[in-house]
């Protein structure tokens, strides 16, 4: 949640660029597969398995996150661990990020301290030895963060959404609805007409408390994805659109039929199967091989009329587009 | 340079998320280092060197370019060609990119179906094998393409700033200050106050066309940076803030002073040392090793008083902000 401007807090507009990138790279830890990190042309990471799992995704000011909720710290977090997660659904481990940040000029310096802060710290909680390692500073009037995460397989092979089969279980490690939990409680409790104001700790409940942090900061499970490779994960992806559209997704790169029982989907069902950002791992296994940290909340069918049934029925899925109709201006 | 809308060339807030990645996808090639291209939660790209470099670079509508200047193609051309000139620049050989683009829901589908276009051809033409393997798509107020290039060494060490040795020649190759040139063109004859105004190109001379190529759609040497590492070069990068300040970047980074002739420099030395956005190779070379498609334009001396001399004169260095103090809401 957003902090007090220091009184020696200049704006960036007041900085040199090499001004705000030394303070970043101050923040920055090294990664343990760096070659060669900050401030050449190019980073050089290691890559010992001979490939490099690579994603990237961008959070934008107004669609993505609102300042009033989140602070530097957040962003910097959930931008890390949402780009983390996509490695780790591979069944890699992250190595690498690099972080492409446009930033309006009246932003504060700590707030972009905070942002780093919020990487590094995300990068030693989820992903121990990954860290930032190069990016890029422009100027915009929509603060954006793009984030790009690289990753090791360690000799396996990846694991993909396409090798679901027909007799698998279907399993997931991590939250599920907690972040759309958050979200609600947002857009809920702390907006002013359209405007979002800043969260009050004090008039939390303990749940929604815990909803906000998975809204804010998820900590999905990256070191499940190796793990699940490991053991024989035949397929798997990020939950990140909500389990129901997601799971649909790997049925139909998979050709199979996914079955889900509503009584594994936790006190709200509904909320979790279409709650979107939980960033939790969704994955087939053979029967008898679920490894640690996942549960079952599915089988694998015959691919049949529909991609997805839940409780034997066809799923109502809806896609997540929490901030559908806001004017991205404000907030 | 922009194109007319189709009659029936929707605009993207009119499109599925979904609608639009089909008809991008459609139009990029497979990269030769695939292993796992688009549509997956991460891409997997081969690197057989054991490592691999990767960068980002982003543009940003406003302080970047301009829709009234730059098209669809000239804007993912450019995009493409200043990522892959910072991958040779560091001796390696480009392998797959990632685009992460925010853009305003008025944009035209056309225009990111040229921005493909663009991506496609500047890597045919300047890095073949090289293609988009992953990317992400996400709404802004202001258009972003944000890529991350990634490029394998081919079993090279990697070539920094730092390597240069007293008694090196620097050479470069590539343009140096055509592309400032184009922009001076497109600031002083294509703008209607502060708006820039479509180019009329039948009121181009000559080199005022290849000056604005260069601005627009530039075409780095990205082969010959892998040539020169393995021709020996000590040091390289990518000449992207002007000569003059990268060399001089180059010059600290090594702990010596680095002295240009400007008799070497073309018609306007300032301009070749001033200018911005050359996206040139500027390399250092033990004497006697310059590999052909680089030229001599100075050399290696002790570490002294200046970090760059010009004609042995302190160089006046001044840095490249072209857009500096502009509206970045119009044009």
């Amino acid at each position: 949640m957003p902090s007090r401007p220091r009184d020696d807090d200049p704006t960036l507009g007041d900085l040199s660029e090499g001004e705000i990138l030394r303070a970043i790279l101050a923040r920055t830890a090294r990664a343990s597969h760096t070659i060669i990190g900050p401030g050449d042309d190019a980073a050089v990471i290691a890559a010992p398995s001979g490939s490099v799992v690579a994603t990237t995704d961008t959070l934008v000011h107004g669609p993505d996150f609102r300042l009033a909720w989140s602070s530097g710290y957040d962003l910097g977090w959930k931008a890390a661990a949402v780009n983390l997660a996509d490695v780790a659904a591979m069944g890699a481990r992250p190595t690498a990020l690099l972080v492409a940040l446009a930033v309006p000029r009246d932003l504060r310096l700590s707030f972009v301290e905070r942002l780093a802060d919020g990487f590094r710290e995300a990068c030693a909680a989820l992903a121990p030895g990954c860290a930032v390692v190069g990016g890029d500073l422009t100027v915009s009037d929509v603060l954006t963060v793009a984030v790009t995460a690289l990753g090791d397989l360690e000799g396996r092979a990846p694991v993909t959404r396409s090798g679901a089969r027909v007799g698998d279980v279907v399993a997931v490690a991590g939250e599920l609805g907690h972040a759309a939990h958050g979200l609600s409680v947002l857009f809920g409790r702390f907006r002013d007409g359209d405007t979002p104001v800043a969260v009050d700790p004090s008039a939390l409940g303990r749940g929604e408390s815990a909803a906000l942090a998975a809204q804010l900061r998820p900590s999905p499970p990256i070191g499940l994805g190796p793990f699940a490779a490991t053991a024989g994960a035949t397929a798997m992806m990020d939950v990140s659109d909500g389990l129901a559209l997601d799971a649909r997704r790997m049925a139909a790169a998979s050709a199979v039929t996914i079955a889900l029982d509503s009584a594994t989907l936790g006190d709200s069902p509904q909320r979790a199967l279409a709650g979107g950002e939980d960033h939790a791992l969704l994955a087939t296994f053979p029967p008898g091989t679920l490894p640690s940290g996942f549960r079952v909340i599915g089988t694998v069918a015959p691919q049949g009329e529909h991609d997805l049934l839940v409780d034997d029925a066809p799923a109502d899925v809806s896609g997540w587009d929490p901030y559908r109709d806001w004017d991205s201006a404000s907030g």
